[in-house]
């Protein structure tokens, strides 16, 4: 790599600074590439109609010879969502934990890309070897089963990459391996790449058991049917959820193909144990009394196809609120859901349902370690630089006064942002180059194919609409053939403002004419008149700018 | 009014139930009609290009002879932003306190409005009397001066609004009149209407004092430039913030529309004291050492156009972020913002800023009670019947169970909607009809004009784009003249699809050509199967769906 010296390991993301989402992490050292996750990121709301955000591939594209492997930490989204897109460019060897791996399986087999994909499932102590650098693994708690931290052994030093982490010290699954942690860090740690999701809650967050006693406790008190909506990937409160059926003596119904999906490979994999006959159909729903009766499904956040949104606005098939229903939120809703997740607890109280929601009730907590988790990190591992990952610039910043507290010298802090090279010696560090990082965006099966002026045109077809102004003209006599209509969608409503389009139409009509005496053969002259008679005029008249689109055709 | 009988009270609202926003209550009694508040609502985010929601005004323009006033309890949006589109339709007297009516005024002036309209300004102890009902009011405490309930004396018993209220024993102005409100209580209340915002927040809401404080802090600790952001409208912490400037010896320099003329007219009603020399032109800014400038602004919210947002990206014509600065966030998002206040943090951190928002620093309170101060009030008024307002429906519900457990009688309390009339008589409740109460969407100087098939092609064009195809037909010798042309907006980049774009031109030219040979005249037809034709392929290709729409131009 051009930027480093050959004595030195380059550490670089594609995706995840800056920002929470597309985590694509790289390791290299020489002619290796260590690659640590490949995530999607889901759209801003200003990214109209995109479906995912994934990282530009390019510098893996242009190194692909190097690539070693790709070691996903865990099996959420904004980690594995990516891998087809990737897959697709560079068939590189995945290695990931048991859960992770059937998660991805899953995803490849719906893109067509299974049968060629390399796949390893790695255990904690396994250390798998390259000539130069070598990759372990340590045990964290997170919000998913088999989530890992990853150390990456290179002549310079250790680099280590966290992942996703809280410090849950009674968890539902394995407790995380504390002690190797602490001799990772007594071997020695030149970099630590550390989640900064949390870094501006203070303290500790919640267990995952006390979510467990809280679900428990509903599940002891309620009497009719009990709807519980939760994140399809955390298969630990899936697990705690249905340990509260069975005890409760309450059969599960599961609705949404992720729910499906998450049961079934929990069951398959061992994470989630219950009875044979705890899970039954849709249609026996009816044929058990209320209090038997518990329906797990998905929508928690408020997506508007999701079974919760249907069953809220009575459109669902299978399951309508009834009085003495409750529904649980065990989720708390993403910054940009809130507005749909209120609405949709309006929807049900207004069917008749009773909801518990909100964190006084203590039926959901964060997969992220709060600031006190943070620091435990950072004293265990005692890097001797600093790299804040996974997050917001605020929360990177945040994250780094935290390192500098726990003695980690403000010097060898770097706030990074993507594509930004660290050039790591075995006692030296500095940013010292951009490798390419922009955003790709997937809208249906279109990859990199929408940019910034679709969008831009998307963003004022939305606020303003559109006016089309059609004429047929005869070229040869300089007169217009048929028109000008005017077409318009998204501006006001036609057959109620029938005088104003009436209007326009005689107005660039008496100038189309004039132009025709011109006798210009110039299109675009033509066009750009047109736009500018017609645009001020109904400003004027609605104070709106709509888009204006002309279009002549030559006959 | 139909719904009533002779000797009834009847209680209902176009606006403000079920919602938070266009405040709209009416009270009356036989042929007088008592109206509180007149406020618009900002509009959710799927109501794409609208500028303001409004109620259906279809009632009291029918029965405006009946309408003695408009009462106004205070002066935020949601209360007196319907007053220039009301007044449009029926020019009812106005009763408003004085910083309400300074308000009102300014907006009126805006709308061209203000030489007909008939004001009046209220004090506390007005008694405004009609020929049935009379009007008195009572001083409460909330996030603008001058904020009152409402009381109208009718026939079958008083009816109380508590406009928008909390309880702050130490607030910056005038305290609440809590006993006026004992006294009310004594004298009896037939039915209370109480503001629900905060139904479900536990305990009491922090004073405006604490704010101060905090503050005065960051004054003493601050050795930089202050930039300082809130709410226009919060008359209170802007003369904190005054205070703090003067004490530690600041000059104050001022950007934003909005927050010029709440200084102006703050300073011109009384409510804001400094000494003259206090504020200062933009431009002398740079004269001043960094210690001695504050800088207070719009744009708490993330407004794209507010002069915070362009400051933090760098456009701001007057300021540049510098090393040193810290700006101050003295306001939460509303939910709906979150994300775009969030970026905005980001990108004054990136610009070198400090930044003290959220809220474990104490430097914004809610102008509305909790919990507590909820009960407070119902155990002030003891309400017969109780009608929660100002709330969403889970707002509204959470309120009725406070009033439960303050001894309102479960049966005596009404969750009503928008349009539901209450019948009131002496010791009898019950919703007895509806009158129109939809909503009426602004765009532009268009009132009314946009409904559902508008927005929901804006929704269209805004996530999939659109596709004109355009086509001249020789309809005596039915065959194509010119065209098919097709041309996208926010579907694809044309440029960089020119194939799909070709073959999908291909395709449907072949189709008409076949149409042809039918020899048909049925517009409708051929439209039809020229969208029947393109869409399914595009479709194909792209996996998306974008609006098709065929023109044909006869000649």
């Amino acid at each position: 790599m051009k930027f480093v010296k050959n004595d030195q390991t380059a550490v670089f993301a594609i995706g995840g600074l800056g920002e929470i989402g597309k985590n694509t992490y790289g390791i290299q050292f020489q002619d290796e590439i260590i690659l640590i996750d490949a995530g999607i990121k889901f759209p801003e709301d200003e990214l109209l109609g995109i479906d995912y955000v994934i990282p530009d591939y390019t510098y893996l594209v242009q190194n692909q010879d190097k690539i070693k492997g790709l070691f996903v930490t865990h099996g959420h989204e904004d980690h594995i969502g990516g891998i087809p897109y990737l897959l697709r460019e560079i068939n590189v060897p995945i290695y990931a934990g048991k859960l992770a791996l059937g998660l991805i399986k899953n995803k490849l087999e719906e893109h067509g890309l299974l049968r060629h994909a390399k796949l390893h499932t790695y255990q904690e102590d396994d250390v798998i070897k390259f000539r130069k650098t070598s990759v372990t693994f340590f045990r964290t708690t997170h919000s998913i089963p088999d989530s890992y931290g990853v150390v990456v052994k290179t002549p310079p030093g250790n680099i280590v990459h966290t992942g996703d982490f809280k410090f849950d010290f009674t968890p539902v699954g394995e407790p995380a391996n504390i002690a190797k942690m602490a001799e990772i860090g007594k071997e020695g740690v030149l970099c630590l790449l550390s989640d900064s999701t949390n870094s501006e809650v203070p303290g500790f967050t919640l267990s995952e058991r006390v979510v467990g006693e809280s679900i428990n406790e509903i599940f002891s008190r309620v009497d009719g049917r009990l709807i519980f909506a939760t994140f399809a990937s955390n298969i630990h409160r899936l697990q705690q959820m249905v340990e509260g059926a069975v005890k409760h003596h309450r059969k599960i119904a599961v609705f949404g193909r992720s729910m499906e999906a998450a049961i079934s490979i929990g069951r398959e994999l061992g994470y989630i144990k219950a009875p044979e006959d705890t899970f039954i159909d849709a249609h026996q729903i009816n044929r058990l009394p209320a209090n038997e009766v518990t329906i797990l499904c998905t929508g928690s956040q408020g997506e508007p196809m999701a079974a919760l949104s249907r069953i809220a606005n009575g459109t669902h098939r299978q399951i309508q609120i009834i009085p003495g229903d409750t529904v649980v939120f065990s989720s708390s809703p993403i910054p940009g859901n809130t507005v749909s997740v209120s609405r949709m607890i309006n929807m049900l109280y207004r069917a008749g349902a009773e909801v518990i929601h909100g964190p006084l009730n203590n039926i959901h907590t964060s997969g992220h370690g709060g600031q006190e988790e943070q620091k435990l990190m950072l004293r265990l591992l005692r890097p001797k630089f600093f790299m804040p990952i996974h997050g917001e610039y605020r929360m990177q910043k945040e994250h780094t006064k935290l390192a500098e507290a726990c003695d980690v010298d403000p010097e060898n802090c770097f706030i990074m942002d993507n594509g930004d090279v660290l050039a790591l010696g075995k006692d030296t560090a500095s940013v010292t180059g951009k490798i390419p990082s922009g955003s790709v965006y997937v809208d249906g099966s279109g990859i990199g194919d929408i940019g910034n002026i679709v969008l831009r045109d998307r963003r004022i077809l939305s606020e303003e609409g559109l006016v089309i102004v059609v004429v047929s003209i005869n070229m040869k006599e300089f007169k217009i053939a048929s028109g000008p209509d005017i077409i318009s969608r998204g501006f006001v409503y036609m057959r109620e403002s029938e005088d104003l389009i009436n209007e326009a139409q005689k107005l660039v009509s008496s100038h189309i004419n004039k132009i025709m005496e011109r006798k210009t053969t110039q299109w675009s002259e033509i066009k750009n008149e047109i736009t500018d008679t017609i645009a001020p005029f109904l400003f004027e008249k609605t104070k709106r700018r709509p888009m204006v689109l002309p279009i002549i055709m030559e006959v």
